[in-house]
């Protein structure tokens, strides 16, 4: 809290926001300790391993006012104690995982399938990468952490128990390989089997030669903004409307997260005209059949 | 006009559509036998070699008092002259060229990359296909028909007007070729140019194993029971709320075709509550804020 | 052995071969008791967990004088016992791994490579298959043994001992996926990362949607007619000109195994020719320069 | 061919070799005045279409007593009147058509599928390039060139006429279009459509991300010292056995082109073995089973 009060101070900030991009953390489950303030800032003091390095970073940060957006698949600001914080503090949060690559592609190709009505039998993806991060994902610990964030989304999207025809008991594969000739850019490679009239099985492949560090640069300077914005307007809490940026969008507990990406942008737009007082979009257009 | 009357009699029908299915015709521009009614019939009492077949199956469809979709690239009821029968008639018309393989996936993946503001220097699309479809558009001349419907949709999603310094000046090559293994089926493969920030190139490769009789076939369906739909709730004229099944949705005159198939599928659904008279989606949420 | 002699007398048959189709068996290193026949037989009749279920099968074969091919990549008969037995009964044996799918691409890919010394950084291999064959690969003991004869197909032809500058050290990773939707069929996806003048990086992606059972099958008869040649013609021991079948091909102990398909081929062909008396092909030709 | 002789003396060479690697020339025939010496060099003195820029270049190289390798896929020097000019000099020639791409592929996948004897429907070959030869070939006359030159490949590897159950009536689709974006690099996609046992269809789909550049240069140099070597060794005439480096072989008149690049290795290695006095290799090694 000490650093974060020197950087204001050294840099002159009037105001500041904090957003985690490490690597990925050791799967946590939600845990006792994270239930309340006063019993997460006990196993604080007791070093309890149910307490990961980013959520003492984002605990820091919301002491000190600071709102926070976390990067990473991490748990870290998704638990109660530091909700809590955040709303006894005024301050809003949101996470979690950047959505670039693969999850990206998944979130834009998913809702144009089900917008035909296209069946899904299954979506098998397989990512290759070269640096620290393949490195890292190569453990299994820390496999089971992104896989959780990564896996969701299909189901979300798809609603398999409002179209059980479609999409019920489809098969979601998801693997990431450390492979150094890819350096710091990534590949991803999915196969895609769906169906169409009649039960009639199509297929498509997606090869996504890309770099996440430029995919992901752009999040951060949004998010930056738009928590600033959140914290000016008096949104607290969780930013649900930013869910746009992530591939694990955290929610107003009990909530359903949205994952489709094009809802998710239009969330995002309509909120901002909203702040501006101007009309939102709906697409009607009536008046051209007057 | 006759076979219409009758298969109305025989097959006991109080109401009917009409959907126009065929093979892509000869590239034809507006002329001005289509500019009204009157030269339009006199045209076709000629021979005029700008009068094709597809058109005097429209006419007949509209003088008739039958509502007309065009799945085909054609011009067809694209004319001053059809569109003003269809006013006199009270009769709704849609088309043209149902969107099916390649420029669904375009307008599902150009929407996404928009969304995010990847830039695009180029997109390269080539399709193998090996029925009669295959066969009529390796002719140049039915080949551009086609062309000029699957170029624009590009155009109209990213807005390089909007955007230079993402989507001004992209190439966009789009190919088909007859190649009688495929079959009945098709494929589409896809090479897709992004870069993001810094300027930073990536590549999206996609290829689609689809058959496109799967894939028009609910398409017909659904524009059999909404075309009725607008008859009976006397919308008439262009249905541009059905633009969702067009390759090249057709508007009324001067307007921006819309060709996001997010924006497509929200405003089709956004009519359908709003005939209903329900609340119209905004995806805001505000409540949850509060 | 009284099945093999059963089905003899049943099917009328004057000669046998027998060859081993079954799925992989789990990991297994060669072991003490695979030494001698003396201890191999003593460690059978101990129901020593060293002996695997093929082998006895293997074992009873050799005792009946029926010659042995192994399509799985299990040990098996690539133990000094059975060796041993093949001679001592003057049999003949091959093996192990029918070479079908992404192996059999990969034995084809990189000949081509080495012919126009083209340097490689790094190849990976993924398989998502759905049937039992799947399902047993997705259990890591039985991976391994899959991995093992996987693995060593590049290191033996490209030579990374005789062209350290472009074959040394490069990252060869293979994975196998068990995806219900892909059913009997199999699909293997290859991205190769090779460099040619001046270390300029290139990229080669295969994807071979293909089926195991059509590819093993004609390997089978194969092999069925050409073990029965080798018996007639007093051919004993490991037959190294049906290397071509194999993914790991069983040498005599200490040779260099060949995974060059083309070679393969021309080994095997012109050990047919030798056997037939004809010149052997050597493709010199020089009579065109005279 | 006073520039030839001026470039020896200024750089001091005692030998000299002449490639030929500049952009595909508008398709030619082979024409009456290319029968023999005195005609062709009628035809150039009249300034005769059918004269192309290059014959030109291997005319003043032949007459200056220089070996002359054809990299492009004209005609050039295969043609009676300049093999005539060779031979009465004394001179090696050789081409026609690096291969380096797609085509490379292709003979290495081609003789991979015979090998195996599996079936072929068909084989759609696209490629994208952005530089001047893209340009050059989106031009329909110097594309007939290049495909004459492509075409080939597949009917001479895979001998339709020998084996009309697999390979006879493939369908063969090559293609090559302008795509700015891919710059001097290039992109080849091909789909391959195979059938095994029984007739089941299988396929493959490979994408080559390269550089022609890259893969052409190394070949310059090997034929620069193979062509010397050639002419050191007294070889006049159609050097056959660099076929290796070429996509359409030429041959001494009415004999068949090797394609096979397996075949092509084994014949430059087994040549420059003969060279040497060496042993040539037959891949037989009986020494095994005695």
């Amino acid at each position: 809290m000490e650093d974060i009060a020197e950087f204001k101070r050294r840099n002159k900030c009037s105001r500041l926001v904090m957003i985690w991009a490490a690597s990925t953390e050791i799967f946590l489950k939600q845990h006792a300790v994270h239930k309340t303030l006063a019993t997460f800032e006990q196993a604080m003091r007791d070093n309890h391993k149910a307490i990961a390095p980013s959520m003492i970073y984002a605990y820091a940060a919301l002491k000190s006012g600071v709102p926070f957006a976390n990067g990473a698949p991490n748990l870290t600001v998704d638990i109660p104690a530091l909700l809590q914080l955040a709303n006894q503090n005024n301050l809003s949060i949101c996470g979690k995982d950047f959505k670039t690559g693969q999850t990206l592609m998944k979130t834009i190709i998913a809702p144009g399938l089900k917008s035909r009505m296209l069946g899904l039998h299954g979506w098998y993806s397989t990512n290759i990468l070269g640096n620290r991060d393949g490195e890292v994902l190569d453990d299994p610990d820390s496999f089971k952490t992104k896989e959780e964030s990564k896996l969701s989304v299909l189901e979300y999207i798809l609603q398999p128990e409002v179209y059980p025809q479609l999409y019920k008991d489809f098969s979601h594969v998801v693997r990431i390989n450390y492979y150094p000739p890819r350096g710091d850019n990534k590949e991803g490679w999915d196969n895609i089997d769906i169906f169409g009239w009649l039960g009639y099985p199509m297929q498509i492949k997606i090869d996504f030669l890309c770099r996440d560090s430029i995919l992901a640069a752009p999040i951060v300077l949004d998010l930056a903004l738009f928590l600033d914005l959140a914290q000016r307007t008096g949104m607290k809490g969780v930013q649900e409307w930013l869910s746009f940026y992530f591939k694990s969008p955290q929610t107003a507990p009990g909530l359903y997260p949205e994952h489709d990406i094009f809802i998710q942008l239009m969330k995002l737009k309509n909120t901002l005209r909203h702040l501006r007082g101007e009309d939102l979009i709906t697409h009607l257009g009536l008046e051209y059949y007057d």
